[in-house]
């Protein structure tokens, strides 16, 4: 939990640091749908019931919420798709194959809306923003270089079609899901991602048997555990 | 030329044509960099030195000027790229490598500001405009479709890796570039799309040599005119 900067006794610091976290997830809500010019402080405290000296108390600037809203939101979707997609000791390319289920689940189940805050963020704030596009750019890389760091494994293990460069394969997976996730979202329809994530699939593991096989459940690997200390370290 | 809504003689309409075309580029500019909602009226008349009467002379609200830059960008697009890398008779995989050094070509000579302006509008109002939503969904897809025509001709001429599926192959495409415009923009490094290209060219025609292939100039081909009258057709 995120203690309020009034500091204070640790029942104090749970009251309002859950204040701060309510004003966060509003946040977060709002931005995510309409993108973060078009939510105002006020949208947020009409959302959260709360009044401006609340806000005040937390945060000194909505660009300061801002920045709150993508160290949360990257340290939830590595510590989810950490343990959910990559936490055992699969195949590097069942992991990623996992992963990008997960990700075709949740847009089903939002219904393709939002799409992904940090993409829409980088959408709209890499030109006009030096710090956010910064903070959003170390966020992107690091997630790449974590899933560089995968298909390097998976290159070992000869899953890998010949000539393979896990560098720039990282890139374009990355490229392919934000892609995709955008057009999922134009058309407010998953089969798009589920299109697209195909060809990733089969693109990554051109040659092998890797994307024909089943995702199971695996006991967690202590390399996959490094990975994920890493990935936390390196998180804006 | 588009016309003023006051009608008029062919002098006046031409005048009155170039004071819209004028609001549009300025508002287009503005839009691509900071985006829909964080450019307001009074940015772009000042952008263009005109006054609040001739805005609403031209348009009866923002969200107008929104559909006509849609319109534009649109027309813009199809007729630059359709006559710059698919005017030829070249291989249809030759004609899809010509589009994407294009699209390089293009993000490195504005140092990768700005992005793609149809994506940007797609990720900032899909969620909150069902109107801008609806049109940008069917650009999208009148490209992707175009681009599917072209796989399709490069399978019946054997070009594609056995197995290939042209539609979804030419929504992947899309999502591609897509996805990689956004990393390039949050990195401002041209080289990520470079690196993501090199995978797309790879993915589409793995197998073959079309993708080893120099891209060359030549005569304008019947096949292309005709799919040039058919993207037009559907555009917004």
């Amino acid at each position: 939990m995120q203690e309020g900067r009034s500091g204070g006794g640790q029942v104090a610091g749970r009251a309002t640091g859950a204040k701060r976290e309510r004003i966060i997830d509003a946040a977060a809500r709002l931005i995510h749908l309409r993108g973060y010019h078009a939510t105002s402080i006020e949208d947020i405290l009409r959302a959260t019931g709360l009044g401006k000296g609340n806000f005040y108390h937390y945060f000194t600037s909505k660009e300061e919420l801002g920045f709150a809203i993508l160290d949360r939101q990257t340290a939830r979707f590595a510590e989810g798709v950490l343990r959910k997609a990559f936490g055992g000791n699969r195949d590097p390319l069942e992991q990623i194959n996992a992963y990008l289920d997960l990700l075709l689940e949740g847009a089903r189940k939002a219904r393709c809306r939002g799409g992904c805050l940090m993409g829409n963020l980088a959408q709209e704030l890499s030109d006009t923003h030096e710090e956010f596009r910064r903070r959003l750019a170390r966020a992107f890389e690091a997630w790449r270089a974590f899933l560089e760091g995968r298909l390097h494994r998976a290159r070992e293990l000869g899953r890998l079609r010949p000539g393979a460069d896990p560098a720039r394969l990282s890139r374009f997976l990355l490229a392919g899901i934000e892609g995709a996730i955008l057009l999922a979202k134009v058309r407010k329809d998953a089969s798009v991602l589920a299109e697209c994530f195909t060809e990733l699939k089969a693109h990554l593991g051109a040659g092998t048997r890797a994307t024909q096989r089943q995702v199971r459940p695996a006991a967690p690997s202590p390399a996959t555990n490094g990975a994920k200390q890493r990935l936390k370290g390196q998180r804006p």
